[in-house]
């Protein structure tokens, strides 16, 4: 029986103080047990309209059932958690209240909740319309996110930087190149996750898939439909529940929770790269970028520590795992697991909202990352020049062969790191180059600012891939 | 400023909605963020004390700083969260509550709070204590699951059944033999736990695992410690949390975390073989097992769900993969990572969970699995003696040859599954055999009860292992 | 320097002893030692062709190095793999051996191997081949599965079996919609992998990812180039490699990766689906389906193991935690990180393989299937009634009210499951229901075959959905 | 049967090319399918000598099969692994070509080969011995790591250097006290693996895990055995083979498998932060570490990558993930799964492989490790003082009290920030401190060196910690 006092939360309840990432954020509201009530309860109802559409329930059931399940408060989910051990699933204990709630409105059409449908119809089409709803402020996010690295893209289009590999100085590269990678790898996770948000389905199927009872039930009532009612139903349903319709009931054919589970362990790990290299380029001794924003440290009051960047990474160390999990679940037996099914739900929330977190912090962290060129030009000279080396090496294979120029090339180079001369300054005095090259010339060479290669056409090209098409674009 | 209403939970708040396997264990409400803030103001309040008792700290603070932290109703879970965020971790906010409430009560105990200490021995203390009082009663379900399987194997030490390989019969087995090794992981997952318990150490560093903020503290006032005072406050501060004391502070050695997540796994994966089994036995067409209570479904009120074995496989698919992110989590950088650490604090609540709801599920199961064994010799009989074949081959070969045994049997065979005969009568008039073997010892060599070889003595020997001492005992 | 001697294998060569899901498959040998060598050795000779094309190198010197790469046996595996370990990488002793050929053929051409590339832009090239070619039997091994269930779908569309859900029969359904929900899987698993497989690039990027040493060559041989060298090169550079022109160097943009580990942990999922399904269904106790050439066991020469279903669903365990590791690997730091390009190598080649494999067995499986309707038949009626309960409550509830039905129902299943009692047997003599069901009606409504719902129709409607273009036809 | 030609490897054989990190190591050699292949034969020796040893089986026999089994480049791995394709595993070609190779040697021989046992226990006893032969140069590589490290921590143990929190200064710390810490991690890693290793069970259980073939051949043969043959042979066996003798077959009772992946999951971890520190700690502006021996690059020649902790590195990324496949087998349904025990092989193959290379990467890069303290120093400096700022604040608090420390540290830290100042010549401006603090006095509160806590303490106490009991050392 549905509660009839405001729900109170028990001692067990989670409010996110472990999840710092996620706590707030429109993500977590999105997929609380409170929202996925809503959803199932949202299910309910579009199940009852759809039947009562096609002439399979009187409208006045509809109406109450859509009227019962609008008060979404009155089912306390804490109750509903403890009453669901019994079965294994959370719908069932709804079910009842929700039943009640109807019979209270109109005795009649207690009847017809729930009427055909089985509990994976509910809970699988719930968890879509939460997914659904979750992603929209994910994909707003991530819009702010590819946009604010965008602006930093343009502004820094020609700001050298090292180019590390391996954790070492390689050649130089720029910081417009940089930011530009990191929004294509925002706006490749975007695409994948607004394609499976457009396509995510409504569930039904009845007790095994065949959508029988639906059938019988119409038999049973004498209504005469024209085609198969199971097949109109699956339509209408979903018209209902403003999902896509799916070609088959899906109780173990998990296509869309595999879809979503790909879509957000790439998302994770797209942030993931700009969190990773904000780390970096944040430590004490690089200092090319900081957080707009430190967070405070409890022992040290003077830190300001990258926190958007470290919930970030901690996002996207755990969303990968959890995504081998649910891509476990596809190998689901017969027409309902015992236990692939009950797997998917924890992790599938967890992921949305580790994701939802992670695309709030990074749409923070573009929006208020200082960029600290100064710092960017002093790196590049900490190695007195070897990072042009590359550059110096195809000149000089040039001027005096590749022999040769290696040769001197690596004198100097010794000579540099040994004696603690700039790379110029050694070569100056490299007998192999004397009189084939211009001191200006080779002060040029060994700018870095003049070894950026095509860095800069790659960030136009890359700043020419717009915003996609937006599909919440309500 | 802590809260000074009773926090009311917002919508946002978790209550085990989608995890049925735990809602309402004794492992979910010793892991709740209650519990967790618990763990926190117990580690804050023995901080305090181990420093009051070196002389590092006036009792009276000690005393005023155990007071308030003893109130933790006081300290809103949903208002740390959201304060959480700007630092990235819980303990920063709580300590300016803890602080305020301790100042009310004693104005200059506030400045003992939290001293000489870094936000990670607080949180990585409470989640040791957490740990540790959560499975305390995983440790009892896993002696009240043991308990009961051993029951069972005694009963049924000779209550014979088809042995399975690769989804085909293969040779007579006992039930008792199959609940005697579902017994055997049980202890095995107990003994993993429970020396993983006994090792949870409290965490103690201060900002970099130097403790020099506890010894800056004693020099400025002026404090006389015969040896280092660091060290010593490592022991007195393990002493007063009731965990072990680490030889060396752990917040980038996490070895009690993968410890954890090791054991973990195992015990999800252990009661993961039981609930496979008994998932597989209670099939409609097997039906040598039923769950003593079985669930009901909303569509179809006879069926007789294997509920508890459903939920604790759900559990045996998720845990694995959260253990791999605790793993990953070693690979921790400096002497705080950024991101590894945050990382870990939801995986390993979850995995305690989880594992806290299929320990009690397991002992549920274990305690009403109800035993068909008129079923299983149904099913003995389902291949009319083939399961017998190899009894009949070693039989045969000795009498005849091993050539000729083979053939032999292979004829006999054949003509049972062409003909629907059971394979004795086939025997009996396979010229091969004829005179050679009389037709009662032939009846005999064809009953699965006389082909269990060492069952029985298995089982005694499985049931001689004795339930391990019990450290949540002391 | 290569070896002359053709190469001898070491006993520390692996040849699929412990992986007899893809031993002597066509994805095995096209993501062998040697084919990675073999991708290798493309890309630098599409590299030196490209440069070639765009003036930046002699034709000649393109000639020699694709002359000398198309001797592959040159390169001893073994001994390239061991030399791998000083730098990390194959790629940096495969360019010595490659250029010592290539000076061999044409002395002035050594100067053009690899020139003005990085090891990663050979090796990400070379597994973006070894891919594409691996991915092509699999794809027609899908297509293969995927015909092989669309015959069975149709034979079997209205042959009915039991529904179960939670390991229990629930209603019935047909063989016909569990193959076509089968095939729909596979279909989804071969557009993600076709999806895939069109879109990998090529890579080149040189040290950093800026292009910068080809323009630096360009300048310094003085050659005039109308437009960027680098993106030019880029282009000429894909179209030789007969791969996708990447928007950017993705060194550390690893979204070639992360995508093919989606899709190949789909697949295996999908694939798992039918294997779990087939394994269950051929158990010795249900017997409805069994695999056309089961494989024979060591110990029981009788048995017929479902061989090729086990092989698939090893598969599908592994595949999720490879992919994990492949996603894991998204959060690449700098411009080449340390370690997590590394940790893609080998789990995208074994998912490629493990995939291929199980591609392999599921056309195998689908095609040789046995179907036994008679034992679908036997077990539809194994609950005497039961699997159709839902069926006659609709019925009822029409004649007598939901109330009278729901409890004339439950007297007559008890009676049923207690007399062991024909459930149309026990209504017949059920009061509620006399005089108001002729004996046939009850008859027809407890014959499973007249409870299949929309189950023909949603056969249709899946048949419907064609093969999707097939990418590597052309 | 047998090939008498010496196997040629095909080309889809690997040679690690994708593998550096393990290539040409001691750990790659005992895991490779020539390895696999010696504990197969290794365990039908054992199996016959055993019988042969309770008079189940003539001397004569056991002498064939020792003989034959010796003879290992007898049977070639790729023609095994084509073979085992049909059954699914290689135990049953290989009993076939041993069968063949002992009845060239003795006629009466053939019959006892494989007598009684079943696939599984061939192939897990082989796992087992391979495991356990692998492990020997691992342990032995952790000692080496675990030494070399000793020495740094002991050499270092003064040598200041920051400690480093969420990517920023905190802190000073020690070197020594960093290199104790990774020590501690290798020899938690050691003991856990040494003490899975001296537990690893030798397998046997014949078709179902009842050991029944044996008694049957036993009574066929008319044997008089004082107490039960399955029972004592198990024991004989597992001597035989030098593994444990296991309290029940465990061939869906996977603990020592479950044991090895935490283990090697723990270790691939606990190295990895050596890795992750060595690599960070190495970066180009930090400096303070070097490989030994870096890796050269193809691109820029003047580059030291350090190879040996990203190969280790990459390594800590894949073992979690093949834990956790391991992990999952532990839900294996029936007395032999189909799929979870084939889903083994593979990753505890790989996973052995990984951690024995990372172990012997380990080695080398603790005994190669350049240690550069003046750039740790330089390091401290950059920071102008901050680094110190808590030791400061617990001095000033002392002195004028909370509220006034904190803000006059505040002011100087702005002044020394803003104007380039160190601090404490900010502080020695600053007014709430005048004629409080000796000039002399400040100078010593800011030197790191007199901020290192416990840190020399802690080394010694880490250093105490022997190196655990070798029990490869017998």
């Amino acid at each position: 029986m549905p509660s009839t006092e405001p729900p109170t939360e028990p001692s067990s309840a989670d409010s996110g103080l472990l999840s710092p990432g996620r706590a707030g954020s429109a993500a977590e509201e999105a997929t609380s047990d409170a929202a996925y009530v809503r959803g199932m309860l949202d299910a309910e109802a579009a199940l009852t309209r759809a039947q009562a559409a096609l002439g399979l329930a009187p409208a006045s059931a509809a109406a109450a059932v859509t009227a019962a399940a609008a008060d979404s408060a009155r089912y306390g989910v804490r109750d509903l958690a403890l009453r669901a051990r019994s079965g294994g699933n959370p719908v069932i204990p709804l079910v009842a209240d929700l039943t009640a709630a109807v019979a209270e409105r109109d005795p009649d059409a207690g009847a017809y909740v729930h009427r055909g449908a089985t509990s994976q119809d509910i809970l699988d089409t719930a968890a879509m319309l939460v997914a659904a709803r979750a992603l929209e402020p994910v994909l707003a996010d991530l819009d702010g996110a590819a946009a604010g690295l965008a602006l930093l893209a343009g502004q820094h289009r020609d700001t050298p930087m090292p180019g590390r590999t391996l954790t070492q100085h390689a050649v130089p590269t720029t910081f417009g190149l940089k930011a530009a990678g990191w929004r294509s790898l925002v706006l490749d996770a975007r695409e994948r996750l607004a394609a499976v948000r457009a396509s995510l389905p409504a569930q039904l199927g009845g007790a095994a898939g065949t959508l029988a009872a639906f059938k019988a039930f119409a038999e049973a009532d004498g209504t005469v439909l024209e085609c198969d009612p199971g097949i109109r139903l699956l339509a209408a349903y979903a018209a209902e529940t403003g999902l896509a319709e799916p070609a088959l009931p899906w109780h173990t054919l998990r296509t869309p929770i595999a879809d979503l589970a790909g879509a957000l362990a790439f998302t994770a790990g797209a942030l993931g790269k700009l969190a990773t290299d904000v780390l970096l380029l944040s430590r004490t001794e690089i200092g090319e970028l900081s957080e707009g924003t430190g967070g405070g440290s409890s022992a040290m009051p003077h830190k300001a520590n990258p926190v958007r960047a470290t919930l970030i990474a901690a996002a996207a160390r755990q969303v990968p795992a959890l995504a081998s999990v649910l891509y476990g679940s596809l190998a689901a037996e017969d027409e309902r697991p015992a236990g692939a099914w009950h797997a998917e739900w924890q992790p599938l929330r967890e992921a949305l909202r580790l994701v939802g977190g992670a695309a709030r912090d990074a749409a923070e962290l573009a929006d208020g990352l200082r960029v600290h060129p100064h710092r960017m030009r002093d790196n590049l000279d900490a190695t007195h020049g070897l990072i042009v080396s590359e550059h110096l090496a195809a000149a000089f294979t040039a001027l005096i062969g590749r022999g040769e120029a290696k040769a001197a090339l690596a004198r100097a180079t010794r000579r540099a790191v040994e004696e603690g001369l700039e790379l110029d300054e050694a070569l100056l005095e490299e007998p192999a180059l004397s009189g084939v090259l211009p001191k200006e010339r080779l002060r040029d060479l060994t700018d870095p600012v003049n070894y950026l290669g095509s860095a800069g056409e790659l960030v136009d090209r890359a700043l020419r891939r717009g915003t996609p098409f937006h599909p919440s674009g309500d």
